[in-house]
């Protein structure tokens, strides 16, 4: 094998033009990538690449998401089905098709369980605001360090479409994706660099916001 | 040496076949994931991998964990002597067996030393008690957040018989293993890649527990 | 590719006779290590090469800075202008400037974000002081662990060019870099190998420094 | 360049018939080793090995020791002397002279500035007691967790020949080294694995013991 360590190591190419085979080779590499950052301890996660207005590739449930291969990578539509008969997609592809539709400029999608959106999304109520970083300029539509971004924090729920049509309301407002209670968060972005990107963004500034409230208390 | 960074970049292959090469590789393969996330400082942890009904594969005693070679691993019966005159098993092999004895589905057991076990289980009495996280669904059975995982903690001894006696009576009840005091987890599963899962979901919500101990303050 | 883990594991060079290819070489490198550190979330950060009285190599606007390729290095002037049309300087391009000018001395520049500086300066007033320990021998001109070094800390400002001129009046007493609040650090040397042991000097006692006002408090 | 990234990795040898190329070949192993456990930062730490009776390899005054070289590793006499002329060793290479002087067991020396070692000694007077942690039976002599092992913490000093008169009369007491205050440890060992394995085993234990300072304030 042969994997690059980050989607950032892979080469640009001609966007509209996705196929299964390229869009794993990202899937897999921003998996390793996020397993070197800490986002994927035991079989968490979940990563997902649009292939056309109504498809996506998404990493198989179960396994370790840093050790992925190709056929750990399988094809659904926006309704969560899986195009190839056998291919078993995990609950949470719910809430992918539910990036997907609601916008279209998202393309790639990560989801991730470090250890600062977990313990900090326990002691938070319903939102997490981010002020005052540089770093936050990595998310849609921001240009200054002085926004305040709200980041929502939804309660976790084995049940996923109850737990989508929580987040629904709220989708249009969340530039920097979300967070869900004990269990992780969700980013996307109009490319495999660009949600990467936000996701380290995301991390990086929840961990600053975990750490000062440490120091604050 | 070509080994593989973890066991999860390993092919899967029969399971009822494991020869001594086969497990070694498994071992080897945990050892270096295990060094990587810092679960293995000096000559911590032990590793092993069932080879048949009663004998497995285990790491050698002395040495570091996450630098292993074929030759560290060495073959034993459930009584705990070497199957090879001269290989000289550890003193905690005893745990093992008892395992593998208790359980006739664990197939590998990882024995580490992280600093949040070593830490968290130095402030806690007899018990640590896993809510409300996502991870917690690697665990054996457990298919919600919202269950209450139970993870003992026992008393470090150097006598290692003893040390068992006391673990013993807990063996039925411990989905997620156990944690010896200012030493390390337990933990077991039914192929090595599980026991990693496993391992990584422990250490997690281990860390987790002990961050959120010092913001609860 | 085959880019080196760090500067210090380029071979040396003969001074003044840089050219972009060796500078790219020294800031990919820079990059790699700089990322392994954890001082490049997102897209975070920009690197620098002084070329000659007059001119720079620096790292492109956008982009990850942990994986750059020589494609992803060009040329400017003093002026903050790229020397090539259509190469599109990052707006922080005038802080190197602004160092690369007042410094004749100064051969690279690194400005990272870490975790340490960012949350240790939302949470101090204009200085930052590192007194009693080794490491701060690295800085320029320093020679015992005794001395106070005052690391100046400037409020962060989307207007660079009024950024400048705040951090102007302090420039000649700044042996140990600037930090920008809630933003990242500012470190140079002689050339690359000396700017990236002075940064790695600076965040390790910037972290030292933030964990011991968790305990002091 | 083919350097092994621990002294783990190596294989052993006879011990007895060290020459400066096996000496190198530690000493590089050794520094890639504690580079990734972030106990290297800038220009931090010295590294040495026991050559004979009367001579050691020691590392370079000034560099990286994460990313060192065969050139990088000098021959000095017990006297502190470099046996070739024009090479310099470092200050701190007396303290080095007077562990092999005192210990003629010792093989390997490895000094180190890890967060953990630096801000610990600035919070406590003049000894770290160790207790209750099965990982400190990696210490010579150490059979038990249940024993007190202290270490002894000095002030730092410029005047290194001064530093080691304070050191001398405790050097029969030490069996986990020492720490210099806001500057790191000294370890060492009858081979170069064994020393390693207790820079290991000292760090982890000085993380633990300020992690739990934090807990119990």
């Amino acid at each position: 094998m042969d994997w690059p360590e980050s989607p950032f190591a892979l080469p640009d190419h001609a966007s509209g033009s996705e196929t299964m085979a390229d869009a794993a080779r990202e899937i897999v590499a921003a998996g390793r990538r996020m397993d070197r950052l800490g986002f994927l301890p035991a079989t968490a996660g979940n990563l997902s690449r649009r292939l056309s207005s109504d498809r996506f590739a998404i990493t198989r449930s179960g396994g370790h998401k840093g050790f992925l291969t190709e056929a750990d990578v399988i094809e659904v539509g926006l309704d969560g089905q899986a195009v190839r008969a056998g291919d078993r997609p995990s609950a949470e592809t719910l809430l992918h098709c539910q990036i997907y539709e609601h916008e279209p400029e998202a393309q790639a999608i990560l989801h991730g369980h470090s250890l600062a959106a977990t313990v900090l999304s326990r002691f938070v109520r319903d939102t997490i605001v981010l002020e005052g970083y540089e770093v936050q300029k990595v998310f849609a539509g921001q240009t200054t360090h002085t926004a305040a971004i709200r980041v929502p924090v939804f309660d976790n729920d084995q049940d996923i479409p109850r737990l989508a049509r929580n987040v629904a309301p709220l989708l249009n407002d969340m530039p920097a994706g979300y967070v869900i209670r004990g269990h992780g968060v969700y980013v996307w972005g109009p490319n495999m660099k660009s949600a990467m990107a936000r996701m380290e963004g995301l991390e990086f500034l929840l961990a600053c916001t975990l750490h000062e409230r440490s120091l604050a208390r």
